[in-house]
């Protein structure tokens, strides 16, 4: 519980002898946030301790585990990651490699997993690809990460993106491939280019600042109205604006100032902290937004509760005109593979007309980059749409994978098990 | 970890909503003594949650888990106990209580055992009632414990000991029997007379102070000496002591002071604070000491180490003879149903003879309790050796039942699993 | 805040280097339980660092202290102690030991105090001698400490007691005396005899284990009674009780069992923790109580709330008859010099008649040690009134110093200072 | 210790009532960083409690302190604030505000301080005003605060500045205003301007956002060179930077990212504590920096130790010339007002020529901005060599205050108290 850094000090190396070690900074989308529910997850099984984490979410996990449940598993937290656990310690499979194929034959959804034994490292990516995971090297030793700006930090050199439907194996000897599916399209979560990524990372050989700056011109092109200020909600927005900047000769001004040391909105774990975070994390540049015409540039909008705000916190700070820019297409449609969105009923674009988003943000415009421009921002001229080169459900309703638990979500609420306490 | 009153204080009605609990303190001696191991464990069953601690030994539990563990079942935990939830889970039976049964049909040991589901409140003995558990009332609230002397402190009233091989199980209707196994003649743990009950506690009727008196009494008979005062070793020497003292007629002293806030040398978990406990849990009392002729009278003789320290520490403040006298017989055997006793080479009468003995505790003389001595203290004049009233394997060697871990100790250890860390 | 043992574990020596070391462990009856108020206290003088911790209560410290706040002084505490600190640290001395003695002769109570610069440890006893400290040797090494068992237990040698009025000084040179005061008589407090030594000490020459065995023998010639069974309050009482069943020849039992992991009464800081306290701390022994007529032997009675619940417990166990004695004279005066005896209104014998206190307790009679028999049993034949031998005002009313701040309490009010918070 | 969020949460209100508060958030320049070196400080004064806080430095707080414990003081901690406090005890003027001046006069450096007794929040700047105060108003109550930033997160509103030498004094009667000084112009730090405070702040009426855009355009007029991308330092280094790519029409990419959750680099308390910080504190963006001349805008250099360590970590990333450029005149003389910048030994700027400068930091070119250009950006045409308009000492060693404790340092060291132990 808590940041990174508060739990893992300069002593770490001594700490944790062994030959590799796997780690897991997660924001619990499925399973409360409790001690339970932290990654990674171990176990000892008949031949020999294994552990694991992942980043996504498993479509199917309600189901897998009333199975398993069913047939006398016992679980410890509420995690879907422990089904993956469970399903290779049942597996009939006598190798350990086949038992976890088998288990993740057993599994839908996107994830990225990482998996440690006592004597492999392993990492393995989704059918389709929906979370990334990339292949570093620092020295001799090889390092797995989310994201390509991980291996710079600590020095690493990027290898190369684990494939979708791979599964490698890092031993003492090196690194092997194993195919567990057949073989199928990447369909990347689109959401990486347009906000999970940092914009020093390199996703699919993209520069994702450049991504970024390039959705800026094609917002731009598509969404140009008068203004004196190009103006991002940082951090996220800042690559997109100076594009629209570049684009609309615009100049560019940091109207708003990142309040640190409180973190990411997205981040906090609750309800409750994500109102309070919102509202201590922003503030207002006078300097630069009084008796101005305000093009204001965001990554996305989801439920629409930030951009209100900063919406508001800009009008006091003297804005004549508030023109809100979003990155990325209208979000009308829940994910189910790691982004907590929620319901659909709470998404901002899905329940409102363009005039009523209007109204509700008080801004004077608001616009929002196309799917086609998204996809050229990318750098894919059009999109493929009998099998998208991206996973853009949120913007177009194409779901990658079938919903297991979502379909079954009523009938399913009798047989809910008993929920585990908070530790 | 630590004292039970550093982690319950006085809101713990507030923090435990809920129709009944279950609460455990155990001396660990299976599974090191890691915050994994605590107990009660719970799990999320099929049928609900459930929780179980256990009070004992299971003697087959290692086999029992690498059964398990091979069918796929993932271990929260390196204790005993938890091998009876996984029995539990995985039972075909669709009852929850014929589970229960079937689980403990499969377990042998020595256990007294309470379980908690959302309705029901469970104790259950083993087949012989090796450990105890007893029922009391408090209002119209059922209440199980393992002594008597609990129910006594928060003023609830005794009804009856749990019968060795009863389940009782409680809920809002009452109180329910089940009887699992087959009947079989009680046969108790004899060091709950001897060591473990508290003075004021009551088994099988018999008031443990007056029982351990009489074994004084007949201590005396037994091993008589000229001397100048009879001291106990505190406190559980005690009440032998006057026992001794009356039956002989020498004087009784408190030749030592137990030095509190530091607890019972059974209690510490680890070997090297067992060491640092005794050197400090005893001082002599020179007053009492100096010039005389004492008997030293303590409850048993383990390992040898407390005697060692304790005549060297009468010796010191000035004794001229020291006699040292156990209210129980010499312990030759090793337990495998819940006492920390080790190996037999560790065994202090198990691996002497008499004279060593004497020349390694460096006393004038030393005398223990017969083992019909013993017998006729508890209440009971002849030992029926065929069918002993009472586990006394320590002393006899006659192991009530059968040994599965400790049979296949050696072949064992070469399929051992991977260790849980500690935490 | 808590047990010793909870904050100075194994790596004490290396985390403490230095010469010389003090410590304190205070039940503390002026200035809140907080943080601020743990001793030693500790300050950068001009000639260097001293740290001070003492034992019993200056009666002049509100005025002095209300002196020093005039006059610029900053107190960190709300301990009697800290104005030591200060009298130090504005004396117009130029050497430590002549600001030391400036500071002692300036203060009116009862007190030993250790102290501790960087090149000296010093001990130091208030002109009559009222609180008790000794001088052991270990090695080479000079201790300093309250009692004679403390020196037991670390295997130090007892040399002698720091006389009344006398100044340790230890440095690598060995110890110096300074006396400070002019003679007189001393006269220590009676209670370490009757309640605040442990009983394998040794004060002035004394057993105090025998002591209380005399006061046993004493009580018993003066408050005899016909009965079955003599029970000790455990565990201050037992001595006592010991002495009376030896006198009486009535059997001694142990009719009370100690719940261990509870404090002692007196220790717990707070009226809520005192009464809650009391009523875990002991359980009866019904095969000692049942049917019988019990004298209960106790050290003192002072609020008698403790008495009540232990007469009504012993009742409730089935005694037929409850005759209870006290070791020592009623008390019927306040303690100003660190025994946590609050006012006067609060005595139970103060402000109840014989009559009324047996009725109150529910006792079928009750008895106590009288003054003379007190004296006798320490070895003192006769009390002298003109200067008693020891400080036996609670008993007798002769306050053996000024009482300032008691005097001055009324007017004082309208003065107080500010509290410090808690921390 | 620790991050503000860590210690204060939601509960702030209920846990601190009252009628005001004062807190503080200290990098320690003076007294180690240790719990006893929180701040506010509070004392039980004759007058009733008294709590201050302060930012900056007292340049004569060794030779007080000296005098204060040579009569007797006694100081809880190392910090240079103590010394008001206790000033402020021994004044010998009966009201407090005279006690408070009569402290204030006495006392040498640059400060701004609040205070708090029962009945008045107080606030102070030294007679040149070298650190800032603000005074605000939420509702009818009076805010004071360093920047008006943190006016602007709470939703107070602006009312002025704290004057220099003025003291407020806040009551339920409103706000009164006192002159303990002779008059003096004003002479406040330039390194609010440079460094200190958020761009969002306004001091003495400008918005830091726009005086560090100006001194970016200054930067560029004085220091030009042909490139293909301007890249701040962020955060600090955005204004300047933008305000070079503005001026020069080279555009601006952000070539560096900063690492979130950890900290700013002079905030670290210890020097092993700044130098992981400063490795982990950024990352390169290779798609800004690869194959690229850039112009590298930092705010300020110091120790030089960041600086190289960004400039070789962006000659890694790719770029093909490096440009370094701070957006403040060469650092040549330590500050002893608050700033913790040491020896003027550790000086980058004042131990280097510039070739060495350039050689040293592996740079292409490296320009500052000059004394005038600095002036002019903060909206100063010209300097006034007699008076300076700003305390600059760090550039140009016009320091604007007495340094007594730096002029008796070697003198100073042999008398020197012994330290109080870190807690």
């Amino acid at each position: 519980m808590g940041l990174v850094g508060e739990h893992f000090g300069g002593d770490l190396r001594t700490r944790l002898p062994g030959f590799a070690a796997i780690g897991h900074n997660r924001y619990s989308t499925q399973g409360r946030p409790t001690l339970r529910n932290i990654q990674p997850i171990f176990a000892d099984l008949s031949f020999g301790g294994f552990a694991v984490a992942h980043n996504g979410n498993l479509t199917n996990s309600r189901q897998l585990r009333h199975e398993l449940v069913r047939e006398g598993a016992i679980f410890q937290s509420t995690m879907d990651t422990e089904v993956i656990l469970h399903l290779v310690a049942r597996s009939a499979k006598p190798r350990f490699l086949d038992r976890l194929v088998d288990a993740l034959q057993q599994i839908e959804g996107g994830y990225a997993l990482v998996g440690l034994t006592g004597k492999k490292l392993i990492g393995a990516r989704d059918p389709i690809g929906l979370r990334p995971l990339v292949i570093g090297k620092l020295g001799e030793a090889y390092v797995l990460a989310s994201e390509t700006c991980a291996l710079d930090i600590i020095g690493a050199e990027f290898v190369r993106e684990v494939e979708n439907g791979e599964i490698v194996v890092i031993t003492d000897d090196g690194i092997e491939s194993i195919r567990a599916f057949p073989p199928r399209t990447a369909s990347p979560c689109v959401f990486e280019y347009v906000y999970f990524a940092r914009p020093d990372s390199v996703v699919q050989g993209r520069s994702i600042y450049e991504v970024r700056r390039r959705m800026g011109h094609n917002l731009a092109a598509e969404t140009m109205v008068e203004a004196d200020v190009v103006v991002p909600v940082p951090d996220s927005g800042v690559p997109a604006a100076l594009g629209y900047s570049e684009a609309s000769g615009i100049p560019f001004g940091m109207g708003i100032i990142r309040n640190h040391y409180v973190g990411r909105t997205f981040i906090q774990p609750t309800n409750v902290g994500r109102q309070a975070a919102i509202s201590k994390k922003h503030s207002p540049n006078r300097a630069v937004l009084e008796g101005k015409r305000v093009i204001l540039v965001d990554d996305s909008i989801v439920r629409g509760n930030t951009s209100k705000k900063i919406v508001q916190m800009v009008r006091e700070a003297g804005a004549k005109e508030v023109h809100l820019r979003s990155a990325s297409p209208p979000i009308v449609n829940p994910d189910f593979y790691g982004i907590d969105m929620a319901a659909k009923s709470e998404l901002f674009a899905a329940i409102h007309t363009h005039e009523e988003m209007v109204r509700e943000l008080k801004v004077d415009s608001l616009g929002f980059l196309s799917v086609p421009g998204l996809y050229k921002a990318i750098g894919e001229p059009v999109r493929n749409g009998m099998q998208p080169q991206f996973a853009d459900h949120c913007f177009t309703g194409d779901y990658p994978t079938a919903l297991v638990d979502h379909q079954h979500d009523e009938s399913d609420k009798e047989q809910q098990l008993s929920l585990l306490d908070d530790v």
